[in-house]
């Protein structure tokens, strides 16, 4: 599934500054494999160790308090119920944290092999820390997280990136992580597990399916500094030109559709329009939701399923332990489309409201089915023609894994698509034109940007 | 309590460019007493009419489902109750909208007379439009709110500030209002209630206590063009100076104690230190606090009571009606500490936790005392010195109120005290040195500067 003008001469290129090259990227990834031992099972309820059904609630929690819970969510507009789920609660902060250096002027990235119970592949590159705070504060008494002393404390690196991102609204309740990147100049030897990469072999790499992982794409997406400039200009590839215009600032001359006052101004508008409110209630209380031994599913059999797994695994903090995941019914797609517009590529953004947002509404893919859910799902016409036209261009296209720490073989196919005249500069008012540039500064804040809108953005990265 | 420096030449100086003086605006306001009838009574909660007490929670609820609902907030930390209390939920968005135009090139402001139940001086000015969506969207069949087709919808006018910005933590359950400012060049004849009035005399005017309303103070709070530039410099007064410098940005040469990129990490470590959790509750369930005939109060009568009014207005939407109050015991206090650093006036923010907030932290005072806590609560020595000290300079003084539609005779002293070296340029971890043009920057986001901070804002905005 790699994207056409991307084939020939990239992979030599990106390794030209590298602390190795993509071959012995390769060589190091296969290792890995054959080093790591790891067995998921799907087990019963009952034989959870440590977590169960609380009596009251029947929310299923974890002896300790910690980690997270599975309980209900209640949707309430002008008085009446309109939705209710099963939803994970997470309330602790995690940290997300890429350790970025200079290798011959040129930043590489420290990225993780690491092995998680919902990968569809075991193995995916992770950043260099992923862990939740029960995890890194050894809740569960496993080893220490490697690295953690260059995110916290004295003797951290220089931070670049250090901002709370929210994950999935329609899984989580208003969760989010602590996305970080620091720069160091120590000499780091990385442990077996962990290799330097540079960002353009980064990219390169996500051009694989189920390789760059989640938590690895949000804080990929929220660099700042790896955006080319002006200089690189022309390439010879119209696209990439507009591409890169997209990536200056307003004040260097880039027309924009819309002023940064305007942007703002359309999402806080989108946000005055959701008039429900969502709240957490006990998981016995969510009605069309049925739970048996092995798990608990809607009645229509069209959602997720929540499910128990029991894990071994050979190179991870614990040796064995058992958890509840979130298992979607099969693939979600989730697609930015993008036109060109006075020579600079925007982006359409969609102001999309998710109940387990911690703020209503956040800027998401143009286009986001569910897993579970088909493109007459969508209500604008003009998207839907979008998404089964043969004439739009496509220009990333590969099925890329959700966090599969939570979720059992969650697969999103992420799409970047360019169009033209055929979708409208003044699109319905829950849609937005921008650039990567106005993009990137919202990205220095939360509550902006939804994790399927960031993972996008690290894919249009990897376009350049 | 007028600040020494303002004596003298202001007021004459303020009314050059104006659409009237201030003594037009002083025999104004005058009059609007005279025309409004207005009369607030504390009443059983079994007069209220349309509001009561559901039978499952507890909770005090408007037959309608709507305007908003006393409810109960539970906190927890590690799995234990650490803290609960009564709490207004009110999660729909109202609109507190200012409409400015320029006369004689001077950007004037529509501020209006407006009379509220829990004012303890009736009539406070106020934005142009200031209404719940239950309000305008005539959920008592009120009359209709008057200018608000300038702030939604498509004849509105140019949108110079768009962003949903919080109230108190302390009292609401994650309340926001949606602050906007709207230029117009149409001519608008003010109603009897409504008066143009330039930014340099509603500057003036804040020298007065309970003048200026709360939700004026926010709106005014996030105008970022009447700042003062460089031209102005030097004033012959190094305060003003240092405050005028304070409001330039970084690129134009200001030393700064932090850049932005700090100033975000600092956020974002103080919310990763929270470790509670907070939600809502039946009211019935909330231990500590009894309910009797007339209100609802804390065991210890510390904190701040629910009661009932019943009021009747001759000059507002509707003319009689009853509703719940929330009423505190005594003033609270809210100090910003500034010092002059290399030249440029910085304000010492506090990263402050309320369980009400939606996002943990915001940005706040640098103390803030909820009425009913004395400055022995103040846990850092070095602040309490400050608080009691007779050399640090105070620069601005006043008591001002709080939302008068919510709140019963809620007052605030809000402070702004000068200090020099006693205050350390490294602060303990919750602290920071911020300049005027840092703070107004996040002031185009929602979840940075709480309520009490954008007022003190306001206020400094006052000694240019």
């Amino acid at each position: 599934m790699t994207a056409p003008h991307r084939a020939g001469g990239r992979t030599a290129r990106s390794g030209r500054h590298s602390a190795g090259s993509l071959e012995e990227f390769h060589e190091w990834w296969a290792d890995r494999h054959l080093q790591g031992r790891f067995h998921v099972e799907q087990i019963p309820f009952s034989e959870l160790d440590s977590w169960s059904f609380e009596a009251d609630t029947g929310n299923l929690a974890h002896v300790s308090g910690r980690f997270f819970t599975i309980e209900g969510l209640q949707v309430r507009d002008n008085g009446r119920d309109i939705w209710s789920q099963p939803i994970i609660n997470q309330p602790e902060i995690g940290i997300l944290g890429i350790i970025v250096k200079e290798f011959d002027g040129v930043l590489h990235c420290l990225m993780q092999a690491k092995m998680e119970p919902g990968n569809i592949n075991t193995l995916q590159l992770s950043p260099t820390v992923q862990a939740t705070r029960s995890n890194y504060t050894q809740v569960h008494r496993g080893m220490s997280t490697r690295y953690l002393e260059y995110f916290i404390g004295p003797g951290r690196g220089q931070i670049l990136v250090d901002v709370l991102q929210s994950e999935q609204g329609a899984w989580f309740w208003r969760k989010r992580n602590r996305n970080m990147v620091v720069l160091v100049t120590d000499d780091i030897p990385p442990h077996d597990d962990y290799r330097w990469l540079s960002l353009e072999q980064i990219r390169e790499l996500n051009h694989s399916d189920h390789l760059i992982n989640m938590d690895a794409r949000t804080v990929l997406s929220c660099m700042p500094f790896p955006l080319p400039d002006e200089s690189q200009l022309p390439t010879g590839d119209p696209f990439r030109d507009a591409l890169i215009r997209s990536c200056q600032y307003q004040q260097d001359g880039v027309e924009t559709r819309h002023t940064s006052g305007e942007i703002l101004s359309w999402f806080t508008e989108a946000k005055t329009r959701c008039h429900w409110t969502a709240r957490l209630t006990p998981l016995a209380k969510v009605s069309g939701w049925t739970r048996d031994d092995v798990e608990i599913a809607d009645e229509h059999r069209q959602h997720f399923r929540i499910v128990a797994v029991s894990v071994e695994a050979g190179t991870r903090e614990v040796q064995r332990w058992t958890q509840p995941l979130l298992f979607p019914r099969g693939e979600g797609r989730a697609v930015f489309i993008v036109r060109i517009i006075d020579g600079v590529l925007h982006v359409l953004v969609q102001g999309r409201p998710e109940y387990g947002l911690m703020d209503l509404v956040e800027m998401a893919p143009t286009v986001h089915l569910l897993p579970g859910t088909g493109v007459s799902a969508v209500e604008d016409p003009f998207l839907r023609e979008v998404l089964v036209s043969r004439t739009a261009t496509v220009r990333y296209d590969q099925v890329l894994s959700e966090e599969g720490g939570r979720f059992y073989n969650a697969l999103t196919r992420y799409q970047i698509t360019e169009v033209g005249e055929e979708v409208p500069l003044d699109p319905p008012r829950n849609y937005c034109w921008m650039t990567v540039r106005q993009l990137m500064d919202l990205l220095r804040h939360g509550h902006y940007l939804n994790i399927e809108a960031r993972s996008l953005l690290a894919c249009l990265h990897s376009l350049y």
